[in-house]
């Protein structure tokens, strides 16, 4: 099955098609475009390469081609991206102006160059869609809960895959498979010893996810992705009341304010070095003040988190680490899990250390009661297996 | 040693008079005045009652009077009411409208009408003054932290009590001392198992706070009191970029979301019922399902603040609950301790049912690894006691 995944920025257009076998999957081709003013001639252009390189006859070749949607206004899930998509991402366009727009025009022209060929959505926000009502819900007035603020959540589709991943190299095969098919099937009747993973996914933008039993109760992103744990350039969870002292205090407009947050926060504004933690990292090494501040905020921050849903589960199984800086920081990691003995989090620091990029392993000591896992992250290859799984079914 | 507390709203002056001995108090007076405009004729009427009731035979009796001041930009702590403290008041006038300006002016009336008597005065923020930058700093621009938009914390006279009384209970006189001693000594040496504290105030004003070994390491209320857990009519917790979203939706300018947030939010805004819990909790006997929510996401909350002091801390001895809700509903405290047996905590429903309002007493089981603790507050008394310490020192 050939599952073509495409990831739409609002001047760019990446691909990667994938010949599906189960959950095995054979990257077939990838390919990107920049400066992108309309995708049209780029899904030409893909098609022509794809054919060129003779890697498929056709457009006629493809199964489904997957897109891995933000937010939508009252839909979520993985699911056919037809005019109700089309719509949710519309009601939305505010909220993730960066992105709904694009994917709403991607999957336009998908529908009208290959009308034939399946198109479906996977929504960042669809692990969450059965978290309860009292954490998803802000102490707002009614008017604004009916603008749909609630907490929605990003990076479902990493955190699902972390779900799934560890209750594999648990030997859990009951709860990775009640994972896998949660889209299909939602949360199934489930019985045995809990699988409680605090999943952190860490890396230009972060968030740390409760799995319990393979279903998401929460995770640190709110509304937007402009909130929970510091981001690259992006604030993370701020006393809302700021934003009318500073628009006061410094007379700013709210629109300024907000670009503001979503410009010039997070590492950056904290560090003033970089965006880049590896950047900020070099510079922490040399005593800059600011840059040590920024690390020790993230570090934090995830620590808040991660005790949220650790005491929220009633404890944990697993902690896990993926995305860059999750896999490539063994003294973040190390941070995050300082001080914990008491609760049974123990590092080797060896196996830490020696853990990095794109490697898989456990980097607890093996007396530690919970685990702690490095799982490299490949997002494109977890939407390619979501929508394998949604046209199968 | 004859304690005068003032507690002064922007139409209200309240007083309690002790007579303080070592930590024993007695409550010599009370009293106090509503819809006030001006508060030196309501000292004149004070002194005159106090005279008047042989309490005291002139102002020259009394030893000093305390202030609970909320907030200063650049000061904190307990110390003398000077030109700095009223430099403090006046320079965060912005934050707390409703408290700065009342303690600046009631300080000036009190300097003026009884210029040999000694203030002081008691920040709420003072009890958060060892806390981490890492856990208090907010990823924003340098020129929004210039401003002194950071994490500040609340209620540091009710949390502080809750250090000493925690540690007295469990018969660690050492740690009970270092907290006493808090304001004057700082965080002195100290060894021993330790007494880690998760603090739960929950009335009109909520919020919870973690405390090791003496000291707040911090707390659920941030830059202002209405972040946190959902408060009575106040928000708590909230995506900052909600505020940008709903004024382009919904027309608002930010002074009006600010009024909003600050007004028609927290529990009322949820229930549509009250901002009182015990109209709420009425409510949500007969079904009424936004009263179960609202009641559902306060708890939601306190577990969210709970969990990530636990695990900064690396566990706990102790929870506590005081004030208004934390004494008298045992049902809230019930559901905030649930389903963490693997975490140590369990709750005797017996003892907790019968613990009500007033009543000091331990509410976990016999077998609970962490004692769970009801303490009341006093708020007024722990001023005088913070203030007695001041003087004598």
């Amino acid at each position: 099955m050939k599952i073509l995944v495409a990831n739409l920025g609002s001047t760019s257009f990446k691909y990667r098609l994938y010949e599906m076998s189960g959950s095995d999957a054979e990257l077939l081709a990838q390919g990107g475009f920049e400066r992108v003013t309309e995708y049209t001639p780029c899904i030409e252009e893909m098609l022509e390469t794809l054919i060129g390189d003779k890697i498929i006859e056709s457009g006629q070749d493809l199964d489904a081609v997957g897109f891995k949607t933000v937010l939508g206004k009252d839909v979520s899930g993985c699911v056919k991206a037809d005019d109700q998509v089309l719509d949710a991402l519309e009601g939305f366009k505010e909220v993730a102006p960066a992105h709904n727009p694009a994917y709403a025009e991607g999957i336009r022209c998908f529908q009208r160059m290959l009308p034939d060929l399946p198109r479906v959505a996977l929504f960042e926000t669809a692990f969450y869609q059965w978290a309860t009502a009292a954490s998803t819900t802000y102490a707002i007035p009614p008017a604004w809960r009916a603008l749909g603020i609630r907490r929605y959540g990003f990076h479902g589709a990493s955190h699902k895959f972390i779900a799934e991943r560890t209750a594999e190299l648990l030997g859990r095969e009951d709860i990775a498979e009640r994972a896998r098919r949660l889209y299909q099937d939602g949360p199934t009747a489930f019985s045995g010893a809990p699988v409680r993973v605090i999943s952190c996914h860490l890396g230009g933008s972060s968030s740390v996810t409760g799995i319990c039993n393979g279903v998401a109760i929460g995770t640190s992103m709110g509304f937007s992705p402009q909130s929970g744990l510091p981001q690259n350039n992006r604030v993370g969870d701020l006393d809302s009341m700021a934003i009318p002292y500073v628009c006061k205090m410094l007379g700013l407009s709210v629109q300024e304010a907000e670009e503001q947050l979503t410009k010039d926060s997070g590492l950056l504004g904290l560090s003033g070095v970089s965006n880049d933690l590896r950047d900020i990292l070099a510079a922490a090494d040399d005593e800059h003040q600011e840059a040590n501040l920024a690390v020790d905020v993230m570090v934090d921050s995830i620590r808040h988190w991660a005790g949220s849903f650790f005491f929220k589960m009633g404890g944990a199984e697993v902690i896990a680490f993926t995305a860059g800086i999750g896999e490539n920081n063994p003294d973040i990691r190390e941070s995050v899990c300082a001080g914990l003995e008491d609760l049974g989090i123990r590092i080797d620091p060896e196996a830490n250390q020696k853990t990095v990029r794109g490697m898989e392993g456990i980097i607890s000591a093996p007396d530690s009661a919970i685990k702690v896992l490095v799982i490299p992250a490949n997002e494109e290859l977890v939407v390619a297996r979501e929508v394998c799984r949604f046209i199968q079914s």
